[in-house]
């Protein structure tokens, strides 16, 4: 942090003029040194911490790695009693954390090269951190180094009651610390200036098109710009199936060929004629899976280039430490050599096959239960009300509906425990593992449950008018609900409930202005923005030939949805923190698998569709050869959009480039290395 | 080749002493000198080469690679005006040589490090290089040296007419020599002491159970080495199948639950006795589906130990040369910085895209072209026979299988070497790219050829017990006479006929020894064998539920044809040359994809088969009910096989290690050296 050049010190004063620069840990370093601190991260302690508590902490955060501390700058806040520590983080340990975590840099000559300290001058804005490292990254390495806190040997915490205070050898710090109810909260804080400037940029401006994803990602990081990249992407792929859906509508209503002749021959029936003809019909599923093969297949190509461009794509997460809550034997990592606890992985596996797998399946079990037990009970509740039709029995008509939402909401809650402490258990060694198999866990569930009915509409009532009902209302009605619950609400409350105690902060010019930060609510995370997405893909891929006005709906959705979620991270949570991440995660398989289920659910429907069976009877085709011949079409199409999925790089060249020149590149190092260092492995 | 070692010295005489040590290229690299120079490679020249041609071949063969020589050191046979160059390597050469292969060898403690020309003396063995590379990694350096070798400058070739020996600069020169007719042959010499040891270890000693898959491995090199483990673990994965089978035809013959009854009702039928009961049935089908995921993924895992063992598992096949054949405009790589021809790769993707993949699935279409017409004459001649029962119309009754075996054979040959130039056109970089895709393409035609009549019963014709009849047929007979054709013909002509000229060749001391190798037809490539393996392996999958003894035929066939092959390879060919590989490419990919086919195909089997009919008729299940059954079992073991092959992981645990260990270095190496060497390339 020395020397700021005259760029952007305007709005760094007024963020870091709000602390008395004098109270931060005073770095010997010389590198180090910097006139102004900027506050990374707050450290909400309980309001009744010991002084010694607070200065036992303090001392942990500033002393050096070798001596068992996080080697980062704290700032008490007003004084030594104050409930907070404000922690930033001197250069040499910002470059070592960029190195540790394998992030790409960009190196003299333009290129993006995986950050190494001993080469440090050689990478481009290295004296300025603030150039040099996103404020996400910063913010993140604040927490991987608390994160990382280690008990060097048994020890008591000073001014904490023995019962909670003892740590073990190795313990992890921060966690005892939050058990302990020492620390309350360690959130990242806003940088009001920037977030100004970022919500102009992004929705409260005249950008009406694109959006400022370098920024964000700057901001938030790396999971959240992915997920704005991501839902970018997918609005703009919404565009094709839209104009689509709006000439197969609009443009050619029950017309095509043929069928017109069938429409006189049937004789009319009403229900026939709102549905689409054979052809668009036809066209539409063909051009449904062929669009989800295809969006897919490029995202994988944007999201390289993101990574690449973000300095994603050599992340190591691999060989540093394992997350904190990983638990194991101590011992030597044979890859890495270092000391840490060590699982073996095909113990992990027993667990997910011969555990987790089975558990999931007996919930999902559970969800198809209460929907067989809903319909039983409502077939039932039904007949009773024919027989004695009474005032009660006309109030019967609610219970099963009533009991479903209890019996749905109870069983998602005992679930979403069940999954966090099974993923828990599994023991995963490194984050991105963790969040993929807890992700995974809860999105079958969450997606068994919207779409249970939907295939139970489709595949076992097989009554195609009352999918494209349902279809049509719950994207219009749920949509709404979704984004009324979501945005107005909030912003409402926002505006005019919190607006006066806000302006009363405003004036506040200390501290309390990073503490008021807390008041908001924690950002919830992507979980349930992705899977709005996933679900929407879901109506898309999976029902649209029945409705061919969904993507007209969800692209106009998506518009409003990109400035409300925008809006919603910005004004109305807690900034959260962001791991660097080089994809999408699991979310990009799930989208995939839906994408193969696609197929067959639009085979499935073209057999159903009444054109088609109209279409059969009249040519004289057997049942049994049409579905034959469906089977036929269903098998080519999957082999199609392998051969699609297959054919189609999933990076461009120019990544491939890139990443080919840093393994050779590696390999030549290595070679070269041998001879000087020896290889020290056994 | 310095300070032979007492071990093996012996039979290193035998065969080094038949060349007159003086005459090998004089070496000045001290490293190099040795007393005896081992024969590797046997260039056969034309008869009529001009001694001034073969003097500057020679000097090319000896010149340093600065000036555009191959570094290896050449002996001109018993004169001057011989038509043979014997080549061997110093062992400069063959370390250099062995880091751009990206070959690993044992480290001094023990583990397999990719070999560094800089670190050499830290590696095991280096000083002996008969015993630090096996002897098919000598001679195909060689082969890569003679391979690499470019014209300097443009120039004309010595004692060539004008009109063929003309260089342009950067062309290879021995792909032109070929061309020009003054170089026939360039082949590896075999080394008979220790190829009589190897028999003797793998065939014609008391070695029943195994085979020495190192020794075939250092002697034969990569893909030979390959063939063989496939081969073994293949035969001992049948042992499964062949139980199961041997169990359900004897112990059960048509038993199970409820069989009997069927039986009753249907009348004894003959037809239905001899097929396998409804449970039977199922129990072949399922086992057979999942024996073949599971093959392949322990395969797989066998694979990757064989690969680590042999030190194959860092190739760098991506970062060396191109191949002798790929061409383009010459440019800088981008990756490694070197000058070579470069080609752009989407150009190759739209070749292989737009081009070859529409003219393959054009032969195939002509296959099936053929057959179509073959039913149609044979049902035509019929007809005819029967109107007129003429002597002219008897004869007739051949016509339509004459002609089909006759365009069958001629579509053939059209098609090998449509496929041959297709690749060649596509212009792939890498050896193992253009193999892949070469295999790829007459794998499907070969594959459709000997399937399609089998899948026209099955699924067209819908008649298990002719399935069934000529399954057998197509086990015993065809492999009867495969075995016959391939090894006991060979054999007799081998011992019988050749003999009295062996003798004579024997006694005779001197180069033409070495000579008289040619005499040997070249080893036609692994591909015949590897496609009767595949298509063992398809009848198996695909149809063994309606003919259970097809394991125990193939274990059968497996156990001899292990001797044969083995037979084959030593005393009937041509040494080949062989290529580091780290798997068995595309084979691989082969397997793998029958083994979904055979879900498909057994699923469909067990819905024709007479006896779930009868069962269907019996319960009252409707004919469409029964399908759309079989689709939801086909569809979930689909599932279930990629779940089961995504949850065996691909590589031992301790082969991960070593591989994790490998690339966590060289990422380190990186970092340290970045700051040495300066990051180059732009």
């Amino acid at each position: 942090m020395t020397s700021l050049g005259d760029k952007g010190e305007g709005h760094r004063e007024t963020t870091t003029k709000v602390l008395n620069q004098g109270s931060w840990t005073q770095v010997s370093c010389p590198c180090c040194v910097s006139e102004q601190v900027e506050p990374l991260v707050l450290i909400q302690l309980s309001d009744n911490i010991q002084p010694v508590t607070k200065r036992w902490l303090i001392s942990l955060i500033e002393v050096s790695e070798r001596d068992g501390g996080a080697a980062l700058l704290a700032h008490p806040g007003e004084d030594e009693c104050g409930d907070v520590i404000v922690v930033s983080a001197p250069r040499c340990t910002l470059l070592r954390a960029t190195e540790d975590l394998g992030l790409c840099k960009k190196y003299h000559n333009g290129d993006m090269v995986a950050f190494s300290y001993n080469d440090r001058d050689n990478f481009r804005n290295v004296d300025d951190m603030q150039e040099f490292l996103t404020l996400a990254e910063r913010q993140y390495i604040v927490k991987y180094e608390l994160d990382f806190l280690r008990a060097q040997k048994g020890q008591k915490i000073p001014g904490v009651p023995e019962s909670q205070g003892v740590l073990k050898a190795r313990e992890n710090i921060c966690q005892k610390l939050e058990k302990a109810g020492v620390i309350k909260d360690i959130f990242p804080l806003h940088d009001k200036q920037r977030l100004t400037d970022l919500c102009r940029n992004w929705y409260s401006g005249k950008q009406i098109w694109g959006q400022p994803l370098d920024s964000i990602q700057a901001y938030f990081g790396g999971t959240v710009g992915f997920y704005f990249s991501f839902l970018d992407f997918y609005t703009w792929a919404l565009v094709p199936p839209a104009i689509l859906g709006l000439v197969l509508t609009f443009l050619l209503p029950g017309g095509g060929s043929g069928a017109g002749v069938v429409k006189e021959q049937a004789g009319g029936v009403v229900e026939v004629d709102d549905s689409p003809s054979v052809s668009g019909h036809m066209v539409q599923a063909v051009f449904s899976m062929l669009w989800s093969t295809l969006v897919m297949e490029f995202w994988k190509r944007r999201s390289s280039s993101l990574s690449h461009r973000w300095g994603l794509l050599h992340l190591a997460e691999r060989f540093a430490e394992p997350r904190p809550g990983f638990h194991g034997t101590l011992g030597i990592n044979p890859v890495t050599g270092r000391l840490e606890p060590l699982f073996p992985e095909w113990q992990r596996q027993l667990r997910v096959g011969l555990v987790s797998v089975p558990l999931v399946g007996f919930f999902l079990g559970m969800v198809v239960l209460g929907m067989t037990g809903f319909y039983h009970g409502e077939a039932l509740a039904q007949g009773f009300h024919q027989d004695s039709d009474s005032l009660f029995s006309g109030a019967l008509l609610y219970l099963p509906s009533v009991a479903h939402i209890i019996y749905t909401n109870m069983l998602g809650n005992v679930y979403r425990t069940v999954a966090m402490q099974l993923t828990e258990w599994e023991n995963h060694r490194e984050e991105s593992s963790f969040q993929n198999h807890h992700t995974t866990k809860v999105l079958l569930f969450t997606f068994f449950n919207y779409f249970a009915v939907l295939f139970h509409i489709a595949f076992y009532k097989q009554d195609l008018s009352l999918l494209r009902k349902r279809l049509a209302s719950l994207l219009i009605v749920t949509q709404l609900v979704n984004q009324c619950t979501e945005v107005v609400v909030p912003f409402i409350v926002d505006r005019f409930f919190s607006a006066p105690q806000k302006k009363q902060q405003e004036d506040d010019p200390n501290v309390d202005k990073l503490r008021a930060q807390r008041s908001l609510p924690p950002f919830p995370g992507l979980f349930a923005e992705y899977i709005e997405l996933l679900v929407q893909f879901g109506y898309l891929s999976l029902f649209s030939c029945v409705y061919p006005l969904t993507a007209v709906l969800l692209l106009l959705n998506n518009v409003t949805e990109i400035r409300a979620d925008a809006y919603k991270i910005c004004k109305l949570f807690r900034k959260p923190f962001s791991a660097p991440v080089s994809n999408i995660g699991v979310w990009q398989t799930a989208f995939e698998v839906l994408g193969f289920v696609s197929v067959m659910s639009n085979c499935w429907l073209l057999l159903l569709s009444p054109r088609v069976r109209e279409f059969c009877l009249e040519g004289g085709i057997s049942g049994r050869n049409i579905i034959l011949f469906a089977i036929l079409v269903e098998h080519v199409l999957i082999l199609v959009k392998m051969i699609l999925a297959f054919m189609i790089p999933d990076e461009p060249d120019w990544v491939r480039i890139k990443r080919e020149q840093i393994e050779f590149h590696s390999m030549q190092a290595l070679g070269k290395s041998l001879k000087v260092s020896g290889f020290k492995c056994t």
